[in-house]
């Protein structure tokens, strides 16, 4: 039952020795969703061992080169592997073109298809659905067009209590009406609430990604109450104007949007290189949102499987 | 006057996470040659410590992906970092084309020129030459047009003794003679031998790279007498056919280059990733040709000055 996000990069356009490029991995009860691709993803998937080729569906925020730099190399190196399965790329329609043109060139043939699921570029989108989780594209404010993207767990069946089954004798139908919420009367008449049979609901959890864009509030509505929402910080706050001008936000604007959207917790990153010292972006964000990590490329963060009652 | 080579990428097609993939720089007297630009190749140059505005020449030996996916983000980020001067890139043709494709792709406007110099895909030429260095190119045998290089210090002026000069007066004129090779009369009829009023010569350095290729035993005499010849093995000798199909060389191999072509010193990499351990790479090669290094990323191996007497 995990729901654990990775860090492969952490760095601005310009990458350092310490910080690539953007790239994460969403594990969602062992779905593998990488999100964007900058240069060097595939290494860092193999540095902090994650599973290359369980990873079956791509998202691509925008083509910027520093998120998507690393998926040739990504291609191509499933292609080496043997790789038979399907993968999916949710991006922006013009990402197809691209991957068309560096399998022409590079005379690459994929043994394995590429499934293009191109997203609406204005537009609060649900792209993705399967039993356990959803994910949203929310439309963000950058040079070009660029989405943010929200994973929720679905609400699950409640989960029915053995003991209560054992005791009551309860037959398998009444099971399923349990499980979907109804109270039980026994044969003998006796009503049973729902919630004296069942444990406390599973709490869904959520993650919201949101880079590369300038401040936007109205965002808040669509992103609310994530667990996590990792937001970029590129710039500190005295450098808000240059911000704007380049479409990027300041670890203020970050902390504000996580403030604003009732998120748990605040993931910054993104920052440019002409800032020495990451602590200053923390201090700057904490002022308005206290719990504000700035994260470095292999951070793990969890998010613990909660029934309501604890949460 | 430094001749050294650092190794920034040492895998073959598929990238490990202590190995990246292919690329290299060359320091000849503080001209910064990139060679081969894999994935990563701007990270491992920030690691490294290099200096990525000295890098004026990059030389692509061939466009498959695992050689040249890092020269989009290189180029972006020498943009970003506000380069000016002309970069010159010595590739096949065709290289040209992916160059434009992506600054059209990506909307990248480049503030600093690109110069490309096509090279020919068939014949050994000097593409590049400098008042210290010559670079050329030898054919090689791959599954694409591939072409070796191959980097040598010219032969420089003589270095005139001081003592020799204060001692009998030379005047200016004679300098300029003696430098070039002759001998000196002195006004008073006296002759003295060239030899005696110079420093032994400065033997000049050389390096060869050979990667991607099939063994090719005529190329030996192109490559002759280098320093260093970094020579790739991407199979061991028991998988010499695998290596013939793919247009790869064995360590085996390797060394019988390097043992043919009279080379001092050889450098391997490239190595498959099918290979738990290098060593039988080396075990292999020394068989053949005992000064045998297999290389990692990060590896710098230097030539240093001597002049003909003492080598």
């Amino acid at each position: 039952m995990s729901f654990s996000l990775t860090v492969l990069g952490s760095s601005s356009a310009l990458p350092t020795s310490k910080r690539f490029p953007t790239a994460q991995v969403l594990n969602v009860q062992e779905r593998f969703f990488l999100i964007d691709c900058g240069e060097g993803t595939q290494i860092q998937i193999r540095r902090f061992k994650l599973p290359l080729s369980r990873i079956h569906h791509i998202f691509i925020s925008h083509l910027h080169g520093d998120h998507v730099f690393g998926l040739f190399g990504l291609l191509s190196s499933m292609n080496l592997l043997g790789r038979k399965a399907d993968l999916t790329i949710h991006a922006h329609a013009e990402m197809e073109e691209t991957i068309r043109y560096f399998k022409k060139f590079f005379g690459t043939e994929l043994l394995y298809p590429i499934v293009f699921k191109p997203f609406p570029r204005k537009r609060h989108s649900l792209i993705y659905e399967d039993k356990k989780v959803t994910v949203e594209t929310i439309p963000l404010r950058h040079r070009i067009p660029t989405v943010g993207f929200v994973f929720r767990e679905k609400k699950q069946p409640l989960n029915i209590r053995k003991d209560k089954v054992t005791k009551l004798n309860i037959p398998y139908r009444d099971i399923i009406k349990i499980k979907a919420g109804s109270d039980y009367i026994s044969t003998d008449g006796n009503i049973y609430s729902n919630k004296e049979l069942t444990l406390p609901e599973v709490r869904p959890r959520s993650y919201a990604y949101i880079t590369d864009t300038a401040y936007y509030e109205k965002n808040a509505i669509m992103i609310s109450n994530v667990d996590i929402m990792y937001h970029e910080a590129t710039f500190l706050d005295r450098d808000h104007k240059l911000a704007k001008l380049t479409g990027h936000s300041t670890a203020l604007q970050a902390a504000r949007m996580a403030d604003k959207s009732h998120a748990r917790k605040l993931l910054i990153g993104h920052f440019s290189s002409r800032y020495k010292d990451v602590s200053a972006f923390v201090d700057e964000a904490k002022s308005v949102f206290e719990n504000t990590v700035a994260v470095e490329d292999g951070d793990v963060f969890q998010v613990r499987k909660t029934r309501v009652s604890e949460s």
